[in-house]
């Protein structure tokens, strides 16, 4: 039978039903990107001017700027969404704003190789990866108009990729978004009530229950989402109460890498390499931190979202997180 | 230069980008259905009995229940998300809760025809479809249990449609959803700061600047979202203030039925025949009726969305609304 579950942060309702499974469509698999046999790829070391001038990259010493030798690099969207160059205008009472285009919008090429992904690529590798995401956040977070930041990571054209080559985005706003507020409000209800960061209360309750727990160690967690919107939706949090994650260390940057690369491995055993995004929750600047805790979601994008889910934010889930835990549990084995 | 813009309702920010339109990556469009050769369509006429028995139809009078003969009919789905005979908890503070599985799911069969949308379908035949859903919300309704309706069509697979045949979904849930709350609660606010309603103060900008107005007449309004999430987001609204859409008349529902069948034959001219969701906002049973005003949202899903969107909530829209109002004016021309 069907249940409705609430999102234990947000109150976010999902209907759990696995009775509709065997009527699901479902998209097909990633395929593993073509070998980047015809030269065009920008994002391949040995075309770096395709892909722009680097606002940051990881290379050996004695490595030139903007060549080869690199193992991540950062650079502007070519075609940014939002731009710091643009002004920003606070918003009014008014009905119609246009609040310019003030914000940041680059691209991490997350290695030179074009066939890697997060599945094979090593821990150190993933690190760099993150290490990126924290050092170029470290670096905007200097400009006092920007308060939020998003990466999201989309895989296959599923999640929406356009380009084949491993790459992440990260975005800086100069406000907090709908979403993040809803998720900021909660928490921030719940420790003023008393409970504590609302995410350390869910981690200590599934440690307990044991039912949604993938994996675990002393620093990191990855659990099915006990409302989960999609079949497998599954989260990665550190243990160690933190708002924002450019205040992570670089120790903590392995364990999480650890945990992302078991995880993406156990996804792409039990559902064959599906297209998937991944998307990094962090305070916004200056937020107070003790209501929030700064995680990861890592969302498969199976099917299309139906309206309902794309419109009116109810979504029904054929797969119950304790079946996914399951799965995702047993699929290395 | 792309920009940010504020919805008018829920301040819900989107990010407009046309110089990002070139490298979007399209769905292909919709491909009109098979002709039901196989005989296997539960929908079409004659198969009554794979569909399921009915809660609503309409017949010439002397034809019989569950057979053929109907214009539109209502039946539950199949697999049922959400069911009356379950029940439902109200939330308490616990973090993690079940509240049962208490609803309606059900299905409006809107032609009998395999072939039918609502591009070709006629001014009566989609009044019908309209006065089905009014009929079965009153009916249920009587259940004091429920709150909300939500209304969704979803055509073509990259809409998340399982099914070809013409059809749309009610569900019927005990409480207000996150979405419709974070509407509610703004216009309420709006109205409370002496700006009356916030739809009906929309209509009257958009009409007074022109510049969005798809196409309008003394009952209804067709206009491009000001901040819409995606190219050629369309919403169609009633001129009249009304808070739920079950409260309207026959004549009105005949007067939006001829809006829907021009904005939609409008959208297949500009789009060649897009996947896209249609979705009916009303106002939960009992919800004061000064701040809020039923209407449809039309999405055109030409893309996947984008991790961004899925789960952050951002959207990047590489088309204007202005422009999309302009190709969709002169779409049948």
């Amino acid at each position: 039978m069907s249940e409705l579950r609430r999102d234990p942060i947000t109150g976010r309702a999902v209907i759990i039903a696995p009775e509709r499974l065997a009527s699901t469509r479902m998209w097909r698999p990633v395929r593993p990107p073509a070998p980047d046999g015809n030269g065009l790829c920008p994002f391949c070391e040995g075309h770096e001017q395709l892909a722009g001038r680097e606002l940051l990259a990881w290379r050996a010493a004695g490595q030139t700027d903007n060549g080869p030798g690199w193992r991540v690099r950062v650079v502007p969207n070519r075609i940014p969404a939002l731009r710091v160059e643009s002004h920003y205008a606070e918003p009014t009472t008014a009905l119609f704003e246009t609040l310019g285009g003030l914000g940041a919008h680059e691209v991490i090429i997350e290695s030179p190789d074009h066939g890697a992904d997060w599945a094979t690529m090593s821990v150190a590798d993933i690190r760099m990866v993150l290490w990126a995401w924290r050092e170029r956040m470290r670096d905007l977070r200097r400009d006092l108009r920007l308060k939020t930041f998003l990466v999201v990571k989309n895989v296959g054209a599923g999640a929406g990729a356009t380009i084949d080559h491993a790459h992440s985005q990260l975005l800086a706003l100069p406000f907090v978004p709908l979403h993040l507020d809803d998720e900021l409000t909660a928490a921030r209800d719940r420790e003023q009530a008393g409970h504590g960061c609302p995410f350390c209360t869910v981690i200590d309750e599934e440690l307990a229950s044991a039912v949604r727990v993938i994996a675990s160690d002393k620093d990191t967690i990855a659990i099915s989402a006990f409302a989960a919107r999609v079949p497998f939706e599954t989260w990665i949090l550190p243990r160690r109460h933190l708002a924002a994650f450019d205040d992570e260390c670089d120790e903590c940057l392995v364990a999480i890498a650890e945990r992302i690369r078991d995880t993406i491995r156990r996804l792409h055993a039990a559902l064959q390499a599906p297209p998937y995004s991944v998307l990094l929750h962090t305070a916004p600047v200056g937020e107070a931190a003790a209501s929030y805790h700064w995680h990861i979601e890592i969302i498969p994008r199976l099917a299309p979202a139906s309206g309902l889910a794309w419109g009116g934010g109810i979504h029904i889930n054929p797969v119950t997180p304790e079946d996914a835990t399951r799965a995702l549990r047993d699929a290395l084995a």
